[in-house]
């Protein structure tokens, strides 16, 4: 038996199944060749925001949105969108995406995932003849990786207009000292538009934002299930830079002299985890990262008490009042601290992120997609901050789709299963098909 | 009431105590141009152990001593040697040194005070006109501070013969990453000499070796006296270079699955911690130090949970069973924590220096000396290692005394008082006087 292609398949759900299978070549070529650029000489992968990494992906992004045959443009923050646009001025968008910069020594899936699975939406529902009764589009988020210029959202909220203005001058990428501003007029953004308060994204214009996103978490590895629906994004509070101020002294300074910032250090991070541990155990998820933490590096040596030590620390929580409380048993930590080590903390700028809530119309919807195609699911709080968060405060209804993910992100060993991702494409063309298409 | 030079003051004590004030101009202006090359950009005092910054300090030192009319001359291993020899070739020598190297940016007086004493005590003698029944000698000593090479000891021990031959070659410097061989060659030592054993003191020539020293604790600041009297060197095992492997993961990892090669390191240090104050407060002095202890430079970040973490830790005591008990407990310590954290430690090299005794005639000696000049003293317990136990482990009879020093060592506000010094040098000049002149 055969058939023209211009026929309705009998089943339209295996149809669509098969559709998406389709795009299993058109996704390894992708992900080979934006690993391709992006090799990190200490392992895995660096896309560095608003540097040449970063630029690798939307050059990637680009041209496969190009070939796929998609209108492409830039906006004034070098943020690359593929559209689908539909005939009706009027029509809102549906926007899918995610960012294309990665951590230093990351995973080649963090982000650039989401940024492929709009692509490959579009193209499966091209495919299947279907007509969009909105416009689609499949945007290449810029500088999501707070690693960089420890600013969160930046490519997003620079779209959306959300972005303090003072981050563009005041914020500076952690290893080359320069300025956003500067990073951004190297890529060739449009710093006069951006400085002039200009968002290429309305969000009265959005109809949804949905990201793909591989889980940082072992969580869906553990239950043996695809993909993850999205319950909330965490809120934070940050302190990039913080210090210990003690004094440098011999090695052999007896107890009663020393003024360690080191093993105030180490002391303040041991309570601040007994009290993670603590509350974790009552049954609230929260997390906390010393993403660094260590001596000083023109001070330290075996045989010199550290005067000086240096911590990040990133909290988060789901419950804006859980992150008020450990702010206040971390100040409650330092002032005895301080007191038994003879030192003092400098806890430096202090950023935070609103904890991020999620469309439930559009949560139920692909729940019931991932049910219609046989995609094992179940519902998972976020526990990474994500682009979707900009766009949740922003006012546009956002949804996340989580893909297991075997090894955590942001480290060389990041490993997702290209089934698992075509399944969260699945999950996402059936709900588009399902509602948005004719 | 005129007197000529010839004739032996009326008031001996006085007379010393006069000759030794006359050297005050000669030792501010040593330690001076001492400073002149060694000022470290990030503040303090760099001389550095076999480079340019310890090649001054042996510079300085020579020029000293041939200003003084010693002879001077320096061994295979660069050790550099000012010499008042006797006419008598059976008889001993009386060693009196220091090193002349610095931990980075440390401080001016940290050895080079000892290498001092040892010329002014020379020069006072002769200017009092005695004549010594023993040669007397001043070294400056090369290659002390550990934190270079991470070997305890290099100059002296390659004097006396008893530095193991692998660490020639096996101890690398550990910034320039450069061999110990390559730094010695480059200083102009005699490597075949040292190669083939050559040492350039035989302990059993060597009537004592005296070092003065500055406190490296506020011991005596706290006591209000102006010297100490070491009662003893403690001993010290090492780890120069521990590790933890964790596994690098994305701050939103939750914590069931996290491997956090920090979290553990703090708690290893806060543990390690708790136990030095528990052993302290039941009456036993020990010290430990994490004098590096961080993150990864290559990997860490705002947003990645730590999955590596180096360290070095000292732990030093006064008693080898107290360090055999610390090494137990530490063992514990670590297997708990492999577990709760999911990580390993791998310690790496250890290395290990004996206790160090005191000979107690020279020390008995030389509180006596104190006490004829109402030098203000105490007992002492050396809280940091010394050349000296290197000469004690090789035998020879060995003392130190100690110079009040406001604020630790190791650290560029390290500041002893000239006067201090001088009370030292009274100290020095006295016991030689009273034991080995005529």
């Amino acid at each position: 038996m055969s058939q023209t292609p211009s026929m309705a398949p009998p089943d339209p759900t295996a149809a669509l199944q098969q559709a998406v299978e389709t795009e299993r070549a058109f996704v390894v070529q992708f992900f080979d060749r934006l690993a391709e650029q992006s090799r990190a000489p200490a392992g895995g992968i660096t896309r560095d925001t608003y540097g040449p990494g970063e630029n690798w992906g939307h050059r990637v992004f680009h041209d496969a949105a190009v070939s796929a045959g998609f209108n492409v443009d830039t906006d004034a923050a070098c943020n690359t969108y593929a559209r689908w646009p539909t005939k009706d001025p009027a029509a809102r968008t549906i926007l899918m995406g995610s960012h294309l910069d990665s951590v230093p020594s990351g995973g080649n899936f963090d982000g650039a995932a989401g940024a492929l699975a709009g692509l490959v939406a579009m193209r499966v529902l091209r495919d299947l003849g279907m007509t969009p009764r909105c416009s689609l589009a499949a945007m290449g988020v810029r500088a999501e990786e707070s690693v960089w210029f420890e600013v969160s959202y930046i490519g997003s909220r620079l779209a959306l207009g959300t972005l303090p203005e003072t981050a563009l001058d005041g914020a500076r990428r952690i290893d080359t000292g320069r300025s956003l501003a500067t990073h951004i007029a190297e890529c060739g953004g449009d710093l006069n538009a951006l400085r002039a308060g200009h968002r290429s994204l309305d969000p009265a214009t959005l109809a949804g934002f949905v990201e793909v996103h591989i889980e940082q978490a072992p969580s869906l590895v553990e239950s043996n299930k695809a993909v993850g629906i999205c319950t909330g994004i965490p809120g934070n509070f940050r302190y990039p830079n913080a210090r210990i101020i003690g004094q440098h002294g011999h090695v052999g300074t007896p107890r009663r002299f020393r003024h360690d910032a080191m093993m105030a250090g180490a002391a303040f991070a041991a309570e601040m985890d007994a009290y993670w541990a603590e509350r974790e155990a009552e049954g609230t998820p929260l997390a906390m990262t010393f993403g660094r933490f260590h001596t000083d590096g023109d001070h330290h040596g075996l045989t010199t008490v550290p005067g000086l030590f240096h911590f990040s620390l990133d909290v988060r929580a789901y419950d804006e009042s859980v992150l008020t409380q450990i702010g206040a048993e971390m100040t409650r930590i330092i002032a005895r601290l301080e007191n038994r080590y003879k030192v003092t903390f400098e806890m430096g700028a202090r950023a935070a992120a609103p904890v991020g809530t999620m469309a439930p119309d559009i949560t139920t919807a692909l729940t019931k997609s991932a049910e219609r195609h046989g995609v094992t699911h179940m519902p998972l709080g976020s526990p990474a901050s994500h682009d979707a968060a900009a766009f949740a405060a922003a006012g546009v209804p956002t949804a996340m789709i989580f893909v297991r993910n075997e090894n955590g992100s942001h480290n060389p060993a990041e490993a997702m299963e290209i089934d698992d991702f075509l399944s969260a494409c699945t999950v996402l063309v059936d709900w588009l098909a399902h509602t948005w298409m004719e």
